[in-house]
């Protein structure tokens, strides 16, 4: 046995490439399962849908309304679509999951041009915002019709409360609609200490994306907002973008298991305690170089050394963004599987 | 108890609204749970997608290519957005799904417009397909670039091989490539007696739509071609809208629980059976009349009564195709549901 | 010199297949080649295009934005952008120019599905509009968001003021925006005997696309509306279609030699007399019915003789509008002209 | 007498913002005039675009089609909508014309994602686009279809027949497509001293945009290309973008006049020359840079001075780009036109 198997006890160890390559938390799949109950109406019209909708209510307000949608990047086109002008841009961070990893979707589903402003962290600031839709107006452009936000941010970062009104309050003077890519909001919120809410809506975002897949689920997003006019082009756009599932009880009943309770801060409290755990572990690695604060569920790291580099693509896959190395953690992450990367790694050395 | 409960003994009676109101199948949930085993890669690098391609290369010969989607809406945009240039139109009888019932996605996706031909039976023609494409090239107008048919069609019909190689012939001659919505080809094939690819791909389909959620799945379809280079597009495509599941193994491992041995003929076989005693029984009903021969499991009937169309309505989520009552049976449908409803139907006379 | 020949003085004739292929008026053309005094800012900020802003305030009230774009097509496309949600069907006539002969633009450039209505005489009727936005609420399905119309229509029939204003209501009543695809808007106003604004946006029309290529122009057509908000979509949505012309001032100025007098309603007097006379003609023709009344510049008339459709589409280049031969009088036609079509197809017998 | 009014004899100076403020060539409004005789089929089926059908081959080889259409961005859309797949990115230099200027079109009508790549001086580098075209395969991102270059360059530089060639053999071999977009195209070939086919198409570039306007048309733009199939695809295009004139020969009588004989060299040399003299000029005023060599007809400088900068924007409506001025000559730039705007910025410091 190598140094390298002895580390995982022989058995390929648990990936890190993302928090999408973990399974489906038991209490999940067993809501799937007992949704399985006989004939339910399609497309909502059954009871684990309702039920949704009060969870919803519960976190958001008795406003907010949900519309589930099968996949993040459905959710997010289907946000894009309802809100943009194809004529007027999106603003996003340059590392915005929307830019760089959708395939194009969203320019191809809203017509609508992404700009994609440089950050330091991930994070849009106020004046970044400001200046972008300050450009006098101009017969060859429209200003941007919306700003699309991530929170946590693809580099790990997570907005505070008062930083996501600032930014959300420049978005809104300058006539734009503010979009929240939420994919990992439990781990930004639970990051912060916060509700969800409170992480997202309450800084007045026209539309949040509530992730699901990345936390425990087998697959499922909900798109929330308190605009009802807005929750009626959603509607009108997951269907016409095929986000409306039929037997829409197997994704409600999962969203209800994860979100009916505590589970989801449970889930992403491990998977937010395991990336602490594992930046401390590489930046005490000589030559590494951890980018960012552990804010979430995600670690960025400068590993200079070709083997570890390698190491890492090969046996963990983990992938870049740019220079650094993205490494996620789960909600089944475990301190061993965190200890048995970083043993790895030293022995690269 | 009223003669109305006293059909289903009390409980509410199954739907006969549409397929997808039926549940899971054990051992398709059996298999999507067991597909929790630990990690896997994402977007189908996992086993539960790697069984996939050699079962469809079972079904439809070494060189088909499977695509794995989520929803019948999802599956049909993206292979007319694979196939599609958006300045020919797409070419349909007036009833497919594609024009009526999935909320204009196909044109926003595609830009493409969509030409309906009315038909006797929900079945394109030779005939009309060539008079479509035989109009003489003109400026302002470009000839259809895609065929869309569907198996079974959407008033129960179902195309044998022989038409379908027709159709198909007709339609590649005229440069026009050929969709095929199947969101239930295994009752077209049990119908026809025949295997998947006999009742479809193998009268020379560009792309079929094999679907799974109208067959016992919680969610699920599948697209197939023989053609890599439309295979490749349809990647590309499957991506940009948001219908590649990151969790795929859920959604593969499904597919596999169906189509891997002889579920999905012996479910399919049921419903078909039910549909063929549904339309006795309604034949026999005073006023009734079955419209088109059962050939799959979906019965058109016209139900005069003001009585009998509500209960169909309100009871038995029934909807209308024109004036006419469609009436759909599923994997689960027993003996009992079907004399229930026709009991509770002769009562109401 | 054959009977044919010397009907027309042995020069090839004038042809009826449309008014485009008609020249350009004298006085347009002057206007054209005076706006070519040295330079001129662009994009709008010329003389021309401000004196064009005065003229359309004048024919449709001091509120009234114009917004001069290229071409026919180009027009509903920038006028249908800036109306349509993508999810939201476009209503019309089967027979309506946006759903024939625009190469499938408007489903390309809106992403929105054309519903067309049969109609018996290219007219749609409030019952038929109402219908078509009362159909119950579905998931399945948005409700059009736009009812376009043609003033007037592709069969040469013209909307009355109050049939247009009843027609108009139930639109707006069903929550759809109304257009007017108004490329011989001034044949219906010279038909109806009133102004162009009564003819058109006095209706309560939301987009007017008044024409003027096929009355006397070289190219150029102008949107007009009432309401701010449309406007600036229509000048966002014309810079991204390439319907801005960057030397605007050639375009606008041929607007305003048009309009700016009555020179508009002299031509369009011209064809439509002429159409009368040609009407009056062929009804007096063994075998030959005229279908529509004319009440504009188009004749609609079914032509048994095989020797007579192959002179009308041979010799006149008139098209088929289904088994019906359409022809267009221009501006320019003369008395002569008709005679000696009539001539010819009398010799024809 | 003010000195600035002095400058310019008393009049409003010739502007130097763009050479669409120019007006339209005497010979070029001739030939539109001679061009309105009597009736003439539409939509292309006229002398005039018979004629420009032979231009179009004598400038690019008997294989090579002309289509016309009316503006430069419409040009752009219809090239890149008949040469993008919707999932498959544009590349273009971060400077071009269709990423700054065409209001979002590009997007909007092809659904395709515009990746622009900073350049030193506005032409994009082999090793830029072998770079972009060798990411590794992801199924989140599909490599780009097209590669966009204007040749002059928005930076007033001009491609070498050597660096073209070497550009589009780099983008064939990464299995993109090459559009050029030439609205000065015949401004490249001037100060290259060769035909126009050597400045573009002879690179085996697969469609350029010939432009017109700024050179001396009151509009109009050909696209031209030697593969019959992407012809096919512009022609469908064009409908479907209302680029297509009905009353075409207006449109092409202005091509004629232009490329028909050497005129189109004669008014692209002046405007080169005199654009050589301003930067000779303005490079010997204090603190001015030029900053790029000037191979065309436009300069980019930096003018630090505000009062200089002042007149500039106010005076000769002259654009920024990025922190540089851009000054355009124009066909009928004359020496005392460039003269006066010399000794204005002089007079400013």
């Amino acid at each position: 046995m190598t140094a390298r198997s002895a580390a995982t006890g022989g058995r390929p160890p648990r990936r890190f490439g993302s928090d999408n390559q973990a399974g489906t938390h038991p209490a999940v799949l067993a809501a799937l399962t007992a949704a399985n109950a006989d004939h339910a109406d399609g497309y909502g019209a059954d009871p684990a849908t309702a039920e949704l909708a009060d969870v919803i209510a519960r976190h958001f307000g008795p406003g907010a309304l949900g519309v589930p949608v099968f996949s993040g990047t459905g959710a997010n086109l289907v946000a894009l679509g309802a809100l943009t002008d194809r004529w007027r841009p999106i603003l996003c961070a340059s590392s915005a999951h929307i830019a760089t990893a959708e395939g194009g979707g969203p320019e191809q589903v809203t017509g609508a041009k992404l700009i994609g402003l440089s950050t330091a962290d991930g994070k849009l600031t106020p004046a970044a915002i400001a200046a972008a839709l300050a450009e006098p107006p101009s017969v060859h452009r429209s200003p941007p019709g919306v700003v699309s936000l991530t929170q946590p941010t693809e580099l790990g970062t997570v907005y505070t409360p008062a930083e996501l009104a600032a930014v959300v309050a420049v978005a809104h003077e300058g006539g734009a609609r503010v979009h929240l890519d939420g994919a990992r909001l439990a781990n930004a919120a639970v990051g912060l200490g916060t509700g969800l809410a409170a992480a997202s809506l309450d800084a007045d975002v026209d539309v949040v994306v509530l992730g699901g897949t990345k936390n425990g689920l087998a697959f499922g997003e909900v798109l929330v907002t308190r605009d009802p006019g807005i929750a009626a082009s959603l509607v009108r756009a997951r269907k016409g973008l095929g986000q409306l599932g039929s037997k829409l009880r197997f994704l409600s009943a999962q969203l209800v298991a994860l979100y009916g309770g505590d589970l989801w801060s449970t889930l992403a409290a491990t998977a937010n305690e395991r990336a602490r755990a594992l930046a401390a572990g590489l930046a005490a690695l000589p030559g590494v170089t951890v980018l960012q604060p552990i804010e979430a569920n995600l670690v960025l790291a400068r590993v200079p050394s070709p083997a570890a580099a390698e190491l890492l693509r090969e046996r963990y896959a983990v992938q870049l963004v740019g220079d650094a190395h993205r490494l996620v953690c789960s909600w089944d992450t475990t301190t061993a599987d965190v200890d048995a990367l970083l043993a790895e790694l030293a022995a690269t050395a």
